[in-house]
């Protein structure tokens, strides 16, 4: 049963985050939600912060499948993931960017989150730099430097997220100018699909 | 003596910021690091969002100042202007970028807090905006929207920042990188000063 239940804490401890933030985050919030003693809990893991360390690699690897895209071509899987990147969060989930802004904020604090988050941050390069690295070479994006094109489209969604949370700036607006930027650097520009 | 004493307050609610976080912000520390009673503290800003707000509007006068360049070639007012986006803060000040993410993750639950870091937003997309128009303007720089270069600075600083501050990014390898992406849209690179 022992990983059975650390995936319902980890669900739990999403549920609760959603909807308390992380200022908002007990255990015995968490032991409510997942109809838990929070004994059990505890018996699972030390720490709050252990805890989120392990919320956050379960999002890891949520992540790392989101982004393996089906697509072949490279034009294909960079739309793919600007998708990925720029779709608004499920409404029913509306508190998770806002609870990842607030854990993001105590990584400067936490060794195990900045960890957590540099591996998330270096999965989205990684994975711009492969598909900009493939298009270059199959000649359909212009000659450029997969690490740097890689750079920008990560700082800018972190900036497209920070700035979408804390000041309610529409995604799509940031997500144009990525556009208009990125045919700048590969000489072809990525369709958004206008979402209404 | 009010407003003496309110920016004795001001100064002393950075102060305890830089030291302690937004987490660890209390009206006893700012009461203590100003050498006054927290009841005086009471009787300018009955609460301490009033307070931080009043802090973000003097950081906001202060930005206003110094983004006022000299320079008036728009190429150099560029310059002037990532000089100042890039530079690390003040080593004695090492907690106030912290800070600052900190209280931003608070903007969604702040009304206040999120119209201040609003106006802080308007204000440098506004400078930007200005140093490209002109620059378009006297055939210095490429025929570019100037909106759309402003708001691609602005996002790459927030999301710079962000990286800075929470992944511990070094902010010259991101300033690097807009660089060469302002080049592809305005013809000109901004020169940086390599900091050692």
């Amino acid at each position: 049963m022992g990983s059975e239940t650390k995936s319902e804490i980890i669900d739990a401890t999403n549920s609760v985050l959603c909807e308390h933030g992380y200022a908002g985050l007990t255990v015995q919030k968490i032991a409510d939600e997942a109809s838990m003693t929070t004994a059990a809990i505890h018996y699972h893991f030390d720490t709050k912060a252990e805890l989120l360390n392990a919320f956050l690699d379960d999002l890891i690897e949520r992540f790392k499948t989101k982004l393996t895209f089906e697509a072949t071509d490279p034009r294909d899987r960079l739309t793919a993931f600007l998708d990925h990147a720029f779709t608004p969060s499920d409404p029913a989930a509306d508190g998770f960017p806002v609870a990842m802004m607030e854990l993001k904020a105590q990584a400067p604090f936490q060794e195990l989150y900045r960890e957590r988050f540099l591996e998330l941050d270096d999965i989205v390069c990684e994975v711009v730099r492969e598909i900009v690295a493939d298009g270059v070479d199959g000649g359909h994006f212009a000659e450029t430097d997969p690490d740097e094109v890689a750079r920008l489209v990560t700082t800018t969604i972190n900036g497209a997220h920070a700035r979408h949370v804390a000041l309610g700036e529409p995604l799509d607006d940031t997500r144009r100018m990525l556009e208009n930027t990125l045919e700048l650097h590969l000489g072809w520009q990525p369709r958004s699909e206008v979402v209404a």
